[in-house]
Order: structure tokens, then C-alpha cells, then sequence
């Protein structure tokens, strides 16, 4: 695969990250449902937003995440996602260049506000999502730069991106230019929620366009409708080429159609808040992956990567990752 | 296998246990090794022994515990190990036959007096084992009643019968006879500084002689000198024809050459003492075993009835483990 130019192209919804602490009443008194992502409009941002009180903003957006830790551990890698030029939209595009990322998806001239994301961390260190996707549901098939899709050993999708008709045509697009051109198709299935609404779909795309799957336990178990991980892990055996399924503090399972392993979560850890714990074990595992490691260290590459992102707020690594990719494979 | 007469002939120590809880220091003030299992003679037995202050003596040993658990289950059980003619020597017999265990192993009328064992149990429920062999040292070939075997679809042997030789002799006895008979061949590496003690024979006997081999993580981990638990498994996958693998809070992982399953532990559980929680396991996981379950009911089955074991002092059920086989086929 020497001739790609990057080792990664993610593809995912750009948002900016608004974070706040609060107690569990908060979320009960609004009937928020814990530990999810929810769709909300324009208005229900606006009175969300206000609720919220004190709040840090920061760059995040799933796939954007994954990107910003591919960056830090020296991949080489590349955006895609839908900003509006507004402020919002040129402080995450200056932010994901700071950080090596390359970013030139066109800003929306007119059309909804850049996306946001309402992220309450509760003490318990979950966090719950409430997402105005603005500019990102115009996302179209022409967002998907083909140049970009063959230059990339990985393309990474994230499933939020399967809400939007017109993304989903782009995502089709951006599998089929990939696997012409010999590229991997990664993908994450985002939450439970979303594998919900697109359960059909993303069978389908497991058993027959994805190459490497990334998944949470819950993810995966709704996924089957299964009784448990074990079920669910038996059923998805097989129809993948490489699946990374994360546990939280089980750690995680690296499935090949002839291989298990069993990866345990970095011990000791203190949990802040777990946002950006599933991107950035992505961003682990695919920097391996891209160089070349044993599965087993791309899998403690991603454990190490996530672990640094939940031991503080926020979805982005403030220490560098770059020393993990050594510890990942002498362990 | 329907003329098998027996479900499980377990051949193991046939030992009394001690049981103490001490704090930390009173194992630190002597140098003792947490977690483990070491060998003493009398003297040493006697002098620990009137330091543990008060104790509660019950029935014990590893296989014994099994045979113990498989038969409150419902399996058809039967035990073999050496006593003493005396008085703790008839407890022990007196005791696991009320459990319907069959048991006709001869008392000795000389020589050793029954064997104890010293468990001081610490504050994290941690279990630290001294054992006097006593009578189970002059266990020969003989005590190996060949019936015994070929009655029986699993003839399970504990680790720490290869700390004699003659009792070792046996054991070769016991493996060829099951075979010959079309039974199954079952082991528990025991400890890790058994294994340590006993690493190239039982590489030998994992590839060539052991069906059913049970083991926790630091033994598995031990026998193939890994740096992890994921790495023993991939040494240990294709060896053997079912694995077993306990992980305490992790829960367990059943391997066969084609098969995976990961099995978590029981949520919940208040943990108060892990003596007997791998004997249990073996227990629930061989009854399901021989009843035909599937394999990751079988574990599930060890699981449940290691978890009532280690939630409460002492290596044998306080509880009916019956209702779990049902629980465990349909969790």
C-alpha cells in the first residue's frame, strides 16, 4: 500500500464540542437519556445551551476526533466534514489544521450554523450528547473529494453520518472509490442509538463493505439484538475482516476471522469523563494498523490512547500520544 | 457416553481446611505470599496454626471442592484421595459423603494424619494457602481405582497431585485408563508456583493428554512464561481441546481450537473470600459439561456457582447451586 499518501482519511461530522458538569438531576429533570447522543434542532440548542451555565468549547465531532489522535501519534491524515464560515466553522478548521490534520472541505456560505454538541458530564465521568448537526446535514456525495478516497490506505466512517440521506450517498461513494483503489473501509458504529435506526444498513455494510469495524459493547449487542457480548461476538464472527470491540473497563476484543484477542483496559486509570474514549482507541488501533503492528499491539495502542482522553474533560488528547505507540508494542 | 455410570471421578487431596482472617500484616510479619499455596510440614503446621487464633474448620481440598459443587448440582460424583484413620480423617469422609460424593478411598492405618490446610484469609478476600499433606503424600498408583475411571465420562485431577511422585504415577494411571474407556481427561494447573514447580510436564500434558484443562490468569500466564494474558492465549489456542480460562472480576474465556467464547463475571457480587472460587467454577462448568450444554452456558454455569462461593468464608456452597444451571442456559 506504499503508494497511498495517507495513511487515513476520516470522514465525520464537524462539531464543536460544548462541555459542562453536571449533577445527575440535571439530566433526570430534563428526561435526558445517560450516556447516548440525541439529534436536537436549532431551538432545543439554544435552550440547552442556557441551561448548561458554565461551559469549556473545544473542537470534537467523532471522526474529527479520531483524526486530531491520528495526527498526534504521527499518522498522516486527512478530513472530511461540513463547516459553515462562521466563527464556529473557523475556529474548528484552524483548530484540526493546528493539528496536522488536513482539512479543505469548503465552508457553507449560507445555510444552518456550524454543528455543535451539548455534552453534560455527569460525576459518574459518562457523558450524554445532545447534537445540532447545522451545517453537517448538508453534507453531499460532492463533499467526498475522490482524490482524497484513493490517496488513503484507511477510509473511516463514522454511522452518525447514516442519519443524512445525502451523506449516506456520499459514505457509499467514498466505499466504493476506496475499495477500487485497494484502500481498507473502517467504520465505527457510532452509539447505540444510531445502530438502532440504521440496524438493517449496518448489517449489511458489515457483512459486505466494511473491512475493519469499530464497536462498543452496546453498540455491537444492538446490533445482533443479542442476549449479551458473548452472543453478539459469536454472531459478527467471521462476517468482518478485523473488528476492535471496546468494553469500557473490560478492556477489549480484537476479532479476525481465525483470531481472538483479549486487550485489557490501562489498570488504574481515574475516569473523568469518558467523551471521546471510542475515537480515540480508533485513532489508536488504525495508527497501528496503518504501521504495520501485530493486532494485539494496535489494540493496546488504542487502549493506551483512550485511557489519556477519559483521565480528563474533553475529546482531544492533551498530552502527546506519540510514547504509547513504543509502550503499545513492548508491553 | 450414556455407559458411563459416573459423570465425574475427581482425584485430588483429600483435605481439611483452617480457615483464619488476618490482616495484611500478620502475612507480612511472617513473609508469606498472598495468593498462593505453599507447602509445610507438621512442625510448621502446628506453630501456624496456634498463631491463626481462631479458626473454623470445614471440609476442603481443590478436587474435593469440585466433587463437592458438582454433586449439589445433581452430577453423579465420586472422589478419590488418601486420609488418616482419625478424627479429622472421619469428618472429611463422614462430610463429603453427606454431600453424595462417593467415596471409598481406604483410610490409612498409619503413617501421616490427615491433611490440613492453613487458609488466612486477608481483608481484600484474598485467600493464602499453607498445607500440611499429611496422609495424601503416600497416595500411590494403587488408590487409583481403575473402575473408578472407566465408570466415569470426566476424571478430573488437580495440579497438586504432581508434588508426589508416587501420587503422579497415579495420575498417568488415571489419564491412560479414561482414555482407553473413551472418558475425558480434565486438569487444573492449581496455582502458579505449581506450575512453576511442574512447568515442562504440564506444557507436556496440556498438548498431549488433557481434554478439559481449567486454569485462572496467573497460571495460564505462568505455564507459557507470557507477558499477558492475551499472549498465553494465543500459545495456548489449538493445544488443547477445551480451555477454561478464570480471570476473577474479568470473568472467564472458553477456548477450543475453533471456538472463543468470553464469559463475564457475575455482576455484584460482594466479595468476602476467593477460596474454592476456581473449584466452583471447574464444578458449574463440568456439570454443564456432561449435561450436554453449550459451551458458553458451561461457563456461565461456572461463573454463577463460583460467584455464591466467594461471597461468603469457606470453599463449599452455602447454598443450593441447582437453580443456576437454569439461569445459565437461559441468561
Amino acid at each position: 500500500m506504499t503508494r497511498h499518501k495517507t495513511d487515513v482519511l476520516a470522514i465525520g461530522n464537524a462539531i464543536v464540542d460544548v462541555l459542562s458538569q453536571v449533577p445527575d438531576s440535571f439530566l433526570h429533570d430534563r428526561g435526558l437519556s445517560k450516556g447516548h447522543m440525541t439529534l436536537i434542532d436549532a431551538g432545543q440548542a439554544e435552550s440547552l445551551f442556557s441551561a448548561m451555565g458554565n461551559t469549556k468549547q473545544m473542537s470534537g465531532g467523532s471522526a474529527a476526533n479520531t483524526a486530531a489522535g491520528l495526527a498526534d501519534l504521527g499518522s498522516r491524515v486527512r478530513f472530511i466534514g461540513r463547516v459553515r464560515n462562521d466563527t464556529l466553522g473557523d475556529a474548528f478548521t484552524r483548530d484540526i489544521r493546528d493539528l496536522g490534520v488536513a482539512f479543505d472541505t469548503p465552508a457553507a456560505s449560507s445555510g444552518p450554523s456550524t454543528a455543535r454538541c451539548l455534552i453534560m458530564v455527569t460525576p459518574d465521568a459518562q457523558r450524554t450528547m445532545h447534537t445540532y448537526l447545522g451545517a453537517c446535514v448538508d453534507m453531499t456525495p460532492d463533499d467526498v473529494d475522490g482524490n482524497a478516497v484513493s490517496d488513503a490506505k484507511v477510509t473511516y466512517l463514522e454511522g452518525y453520518l447514516w442519519d443524512q440521506p445525502r451523506a449516506k450517498e456520499g459514505m457509499r461513494k467514498a466505499m466504493r472509490l476506496c475499495h477500487e483503489t485497494g484502500g481498507k473501509v473502517a467504520m465505527t458504529l457510532s452509539d447505540a442509538f444510531c445502530v438502532e435506526r440504521h440496524r438493517e444498513e449496518f448489517l449489511h455494510l458489515v457483512e459486505h463493505h466494511i473491512d475493519i469495524l469499530f464497536a462498543n459493547e452496546s453498540e455491537i449487542v444492538a446490533l445482533y439484538q443479542a442476549k449479551d457480548f458473548d452472543s453478539a461476538l459469536q454472531q459478527l464472527r467471521g462476517k468482518v475482516e478485523v473488528a476492535a470491540l471496546t468494553r469500557s473497563e473490560k478492556g477489549s476484543v480484537i476479532l479476525t476471522e481465525t483470531q481472538v484477542h483479549i486487550i485489557d483496559a490501562v489498570p488504574g486509570v481515574s475516569v473523568v469523563d469518558t467523551t471521546g474514549a471510542g475515537d480515540l482507541y480508533a485513532a489508536g488501533f488504525l495508527h497501528g494498523f496503518c504501521a504495520g503492528f501485530p493486532l494485539d499491539a494496535c489494540g493496546r495502542l488504542g487502549s493506551l490512547c483512550s485511557a489519556e482522553v477519559i483521565s480528563h474533560v474533553g475529546a482531544r488528547p492533551l498530552t502527546s500520544l506519540k510514547p504509547f505507540a513504543q509502550q503499545a508494542l513492548k508491553p
